[in-house]
């Protein structure tokens, strides 16, 4: 990563930049080390509008020479990098959030206006909307209230295969995972940062009434080792999973583009119409479909999804507490056991003594039986990480939460101000009906989401802990045969 | 513990003292608070022969006029205490070896010449002996090589039930124990400094040939604590049924009066009739009556029991360890694995979502079930407990080796000079031969007391570390077992 302010810019082709920071490239990347101050040529592939001042980020080419990719690899905009539950990370979750807590580039890149400023609901609240037979949302009251339309066959998708691509003339390298969805069954390969344009468009479209969980962390050294890829992909699935099971967002023309695109002319055209797509922000509410006018619970939603936040990264903490140990101090205790016993027997067996072979036996089989335990001692590895990658999930989700409701909040005041808008004549009786039925089709739209969020969430923890205890009961009684066998070896005097 | 130096002396009652450091008395164990400098009047109940400077520990009276015990209280001659296996204290072990090692108080009050040097066995060696009927030890040649003579129904006894006695009008409190050997079945009561004056006369009756573990640490503060009383008793019998399980000592007038007394005039005549005996240090050896003559091993047996006092050392400190994180760490650790569970449960409630009763329910049993298992990962504390302390009294029979042997070494040394002495006409060559026939006497003896420490051992090992997996095993049977429970309430989806 190389922070560049550029500061001769123009229309061309070729601008003059100075070096911010030191930077030292990694081997192979295709990375080129610099040093502050040093003045480089970049050479751009098509014209760029460069603005004054602007922080931008970039791989670079060999030579004192950039060329840019046209789509911008920025799989390299995140300084951090993650390989476990991390302590301080678990607690930042800072790559969880949304655009706006990544970096300004993220920002301008995003024809979204973020959740910084809490988008203006005003624009939806004051129109009359029919919504249009296909773009329509509809939402159904069910047994527990308001529910989404969830499809007969829920999509679901496999993402696998990593593979090590690269492009112009080797310069520069990429992987690309395959994404094979249980509709077609035919497989689509994308790059990491199509999943990150894949996120920006959801977030675009649908943010103000569904939480759009995070991508996994970005990378910037180490993303071609192999525990990176791996962990990748297996959050990507997780990410892609999720999605999946969401009915608004499984259905939505840019899901589907992603996941069925036939050749890159239908991804580059889709994705072109997905960009120019208007229907974003507020303006999602327009096609949803109520059945019923609903209550307000917003803050009900609040709350829980507040104190759920906590929860979760309190589990976490201790997840992350408990892993730590098992894999440290506990596997070296078992092995000091394990040695201690050994060391006991081989001084036994030095003794001369003609009776005791079966008690020397006996007291290596149980040192070596700690030993073998080691590699037990760190199953809750194994059993803690399928408990904590989607407990991480959730909160990352959760974190989306405070977004949504916050526009939700925004129209509740700004309908709060109708009676005195119709009294200064700023709008009409009417218009406060209209904003009145707005608002009550984003209250149903939000109920529709939180009802999504609980059945999904039940379902989960309920798997989850059940795979714990059951990987946990496994463990134990694992540990109790081994040692009975080694009881097995004494000798009852 | 006060210590005072007496400043002025005689074989009066009265005697004036000088206090040396400030002492605060601990309420209700009849001590006096002394500050540095302050002169006392010490009142003895006999006329006491005073050293010229002699440092003296005693115990308090109320008032500044002390009355001392006709029979010293020295059950308060040692600052240290112990509650567990403290790190530093498992490893010091001072106070488990002999006489030497502790206080000046301590070797004044030996007959013996303590081991700090040697006992020179010239005055066993150059005797010729012919064992009288009641005091010969004999030695048999077994399928092991020598043996001491079994007896057909070994001795046992039972420590029990600690009473707080009082004497000196309620001046001076101690605790005396009941031991019943499985004899006579009638028990005999006696205080800890009562076993302190048996360790001595079996130091010096037999040290020389068989080694004496050290009774269980001294203690002055907190000596009246219900847990300190409990883990003394403990160690007290620990001790006992070591010393009943020798062939040798068990057999002893000494230990016999100590458990057949039957009144205070017998205690009495017995104590001084020990305290009498000649037969101690290497004299010992020429109630030694053996079948054969027997080659050194003194060297191999050397080398073993340095060995496996290393090993013992070792499996202390890790014993240690692992009861400390049993006991700290990984009861926090599941205490707040428990916590998370039920906290995320707890918010789970409160979502008003009707379908998770049934997984709230069971994530509130998971939790509990965790906090259950809190108790049972203090298990170790009570599985290792009797591993440790009899690896403990191994540590402190171990210790006592190097001693013994070095009797024999020396005793070697003598023969090896006895050619020498021989020419130079100090000895005859009839002499030589009892030196010869005595050092193959000795030899003979370590023999069977080395397969006497063998075959303990061998038995001691085997039952303990049969103990030791045996609640290992239930232990983690019993978290498989309360995790499956857990488990089992929840609902397969």
């Amino acid at each position: 990563m190389c922070f560049i302010i550029i500061i001769s810019f123009g229309t061309c082709v070729h601008s003059l930049a100075q070096v911010l920071y030191d930077f030292t490239a990694e081997p192979g990347n295709n990375e080129l080390t610099v040093q502050e101050g040093e003045i480089l040529t970049l050479v751009f592939q098509s014209i760029i509008l460069l603005l004054s001042v602007m922080v931008i980020l970039c791989h670079m080419a060999v030579g004192s020479v950039y060329s840019f990719d046209e789509e911008w690899d920025d799989d390299s905009d995140d300084g951090k990098s993650t390989g476990g539950y991390g302590g301080s990370q678990a607690d930042e979750g800072g790559t969880m959030q949304r655009g706006g807590a990544h970096s300004t580039m993220k920002l301008s890149l995003n024809k979204f206006p973020g959740f910084s400023k809490t988008p203006n609901p005003e624009v939806y609240l004051l129109t009359k909307h029919i919504s249009k037979g296909d773009d329509r949302l509809p939402i159904y009251t069910g047994e527990v209230g308001p529910v989404w339309l969830y499809p007969q066959i829920q999509l679901d998708c496999v993402v696998a295969d990593p593979k090590k691509g690269s492009k112009m003339y080797g310069l520069k390298s990429y992987i690309e995972y395959q994404i094979t969805p249980n509709t077609t069954n035919r497989p689509v390969n994308h790059r990491y940062k199509h999943f990150d344009w894949l996120y920006e468009r959801l977030v675009e479209k649908f943010a103000c009434a569904l939480p759009i969980p995070c991508l996994p962390d970005k990378q910037v050294t180490g993303r071609f080792e192999e525990e990176f890829i791996k962990m990748r992909m297996e959050r990507l699935q997780g990410w892609m999973s999720r999605m999946c099971r969401h009915p608004v967002i499984s259905n939505s023309d840019v899901f589907q583009l992603f996941l069925n695109y036939r050749d890159e002319k239908e991804w580059k055209l889709g994705k072109r119409k997905a960009e120019k797509d208007e229907i974003v922000g507020v303006k999602i509410f327009s096609n949803i479909d109520p059945e019923l006018p609903e209550e307000q619970k917003y803050e009900m939603y609040s709350q829980f999804t507040r104190s759920m936040d906590n929860s979760v990264k309190e589990l976490l903490t201790v997840g992350h507490l408990h892993w730590k140990r098992c894999t440290g101090p506990l596997q070296k205790e078992y092995r000091q056991i394990g040695k201690a016993f050994q060391n006991l027997s081989s001084v036994f067996n030095t003794s001369a003594y003609p009776r005791e072979y079966t008690l020397t036996e006996a007291l290596t089989a149980t040192g070596k039986t700690y030993e073998e335990i080691i590699n037990f001692v760190s199953q809750p590895k194994k059993d803690l990480h399928f408990l904590m990658e989607t407990t991480h999930e959730y909160k990352g989700l959760l974190g989306c939460f405070p977004d949504t409701i916050a526009v939700h909040k925004a129209a509740i005041d700004k309908v709060k101000e109708a009676d005195h808008l119709v009294v200064m004549n700023k709008i009409s009786q009417q218009d406060k009906l209209i904003m009145e039925k707005n608002l009550s089709t984003m209250s149903y739209a939000l109920q529709a989401e939180m009802n999504h969020f609980h059945s999904n969430r039940i379902y989960d923890y309920n798997r989850l802990v059940q795979f714990y205890l059951e990987e946990q009961v496994k463990f134990y009684e694992t540990i109790a045969e081994k040692l009975k066998k080694a009881l097995g070896q004494y000798t009852t005097m």
